[in-house]
């Protein structure tokens, strides 16, 4: 049994995108979609983002079976309340959030009753609103399903068929663990990024044009990253705040102990580290997760 | 004037893109290529970075009217001193490295009264060794020219010229400057990049293989320059210390602000500086220096 009507609340990166992979890879499937921000609801009517705009959360999500959240993590409980009324009680309820924890328990206290059953496409780039989405955002990367305990197996795999129909690959996994592993592929990295980018701009020696000059030595893979949605990463900092919190405090281990190396011109400690990152580069590229080509195949200008 | 006969020592990614740049845009320049390694050499051979392989530097520089040392920063005073005895009076000794004021010193002491103009060509790959280099590395990128003090004018616009030759964009910089700017730009970046590397790749809650399998969601981006050669980047950060150390300091004082943000629930901080990172972005892109497409046209599988 597959899925006959889908809502997808939020039309920005995510949501527009699956919109327009559901309407290239599920033709026969109904989609309606709705967006708190009426520009947004008008341009995505324009780019065709679903078959249907409706004017309010609840008019999406009426009749539908399946409901996608794609609102930053901070914003689900709102939405969902939003359409709690009309919700199917058979219709599940999933999301595409960077965290799942406290998505479970929000959404739970939004929905009592309703089948919770999270995902998060690992998926993206740094553009976001509803002209950013593409069909093809989803294929060959992986979607990380993070049912809650006691969670309907038939509906499980309803929306593991559902993903993989629009590329993906997906895996099931707990949602805390989850929590654990995007806090280190993910999550740190954006704060990272974010920080650098930060501390570049506000130097006094070194001028903001001479940093953008010069970006190429390194800089500039740091600034992609530190362009994505402000409002999404702020969510996933609050909502995956221990996890996150753990890693770094790993991370800032780590650095002192090469600052000190640095300190202290021992050259040994400085190379061992710098070897490790070789063998990890070669299995994200053998895994297919990434392009070896120099530069990515960046144009020459 | 324009140079005759060019020396190239060391054949790894960047002296094989100069051998190559320079057969493809000044065909009438004598090139010849010198690597300490016999299994480079043997390599430079058959991929033709030079027009000759000479199987000594000194043989290398004999007659050579510019020398161009591309090994790493920490080799320069030890492959330089094999060729002081034959290098002639008049010869431009150039190099690569990406730090400029021990380069600078080094090369003072090992070849006394030579006209020293070191220069930095900002551009690379994570590859490294003879089969990395390629003719259009250059094309569209920053090449520093640092002139010590008292530099011969003349000289100084011949290398303009050359590294113009082949597609960079030549600025010249006080070399302690130049230090600083790649502090923030390039050297710190790598060096946030190795170690967030070896701390997801040291985890004990976390798997490699699943750093690996969801890096995309940010983390592969580091990967790529924390694949960069490990010889180089010792030297780097241990001669390039000072100004390494100053702007690490000022990204560990803003990390542990976010640090603080996150434990508290500050929204509203973490936000501030989210957004400050689009600016910076969009002021590289206009500037050419990175591509917008999403992904930078990385392929779909």
């Amino acid at each position: 049994m597959s899925f006959q009507r889908v809502a997808i609340i939020g039309l920005g990166l995510l949501g527009g995108s699956i919109g327009l992979a559901v309407q290239a890879n599920l033709p026969e499937l109904q989609l309606i979609g709705y967006d708190a921000d009426p520009a947004v609801r008008k341009r995505a009517k324009e780019r065709g983002l679903a078959h249907e705009i409706a004017e309010t959360a609840a008019g999406a999500v009426q009749g539908a079976d399946l409901v996608i959240l794609c609102v930053p993590v901070g914003a689900m409980a709102t939405a969902a309340r939003e359409f709690a009324d009309v919700l199917s009680p058979d219709a599940v309820v999933s999301d595409v959030g960077s965290s799942k924890q406290t998505v479970i328990a929000d959404l739970r206290a939004a929905l009592p009753g309703a089948a919770i059953i999270p995902a998060h496409p690992v998926a993206g780039t740094e553009h976001s609103g509803p002209d950013a989405g593409f069909a093809t955002l989803f294929q060959h990367r992986w979607c990380i399903i993070t049912p809650p305990e006691g969670s309907d197996q038939a509906k499980v795999e309803q929306l593991d068929r559902f993903w993989a129909t629009l590329g993906a690959t997906v895996e099931v996994m707990d949602p805390q663990h989850h929590d654990q592993v995007l806090a280190v592929t993910s999550h740190i990295p954006h704060l990272i990024a974010y920080t650098i980018v930060g501390t570049a701009s506000d130097l006094e020696e070194v001028k903001r044009s001479e940093v953008m000059k010069y970006s190429a030595g390194g800089f500039r893979d740091f600034t992609r990253i530190a362009a994505s949605d402000p409002t999404m990463w702020r969510d996933v900092f609050l909502n995956n705040r221990e996890a996150v919190l753990e890693m770094l405090d790993l991370f800032l281990t780590d650095l002192a102990h090469m600052r000190e190396a640095i300190r202290a011109s021992d050259g040994e400690t400085l190379f061992d580290l710098f070897t490790k990152g070789r063998a990890i580069r070669r299995g994200i590229i053998e895994m297919g997760q990434d392009d070896a080509r120099p530069d990515f195949g960046r144009k020459d200008h």
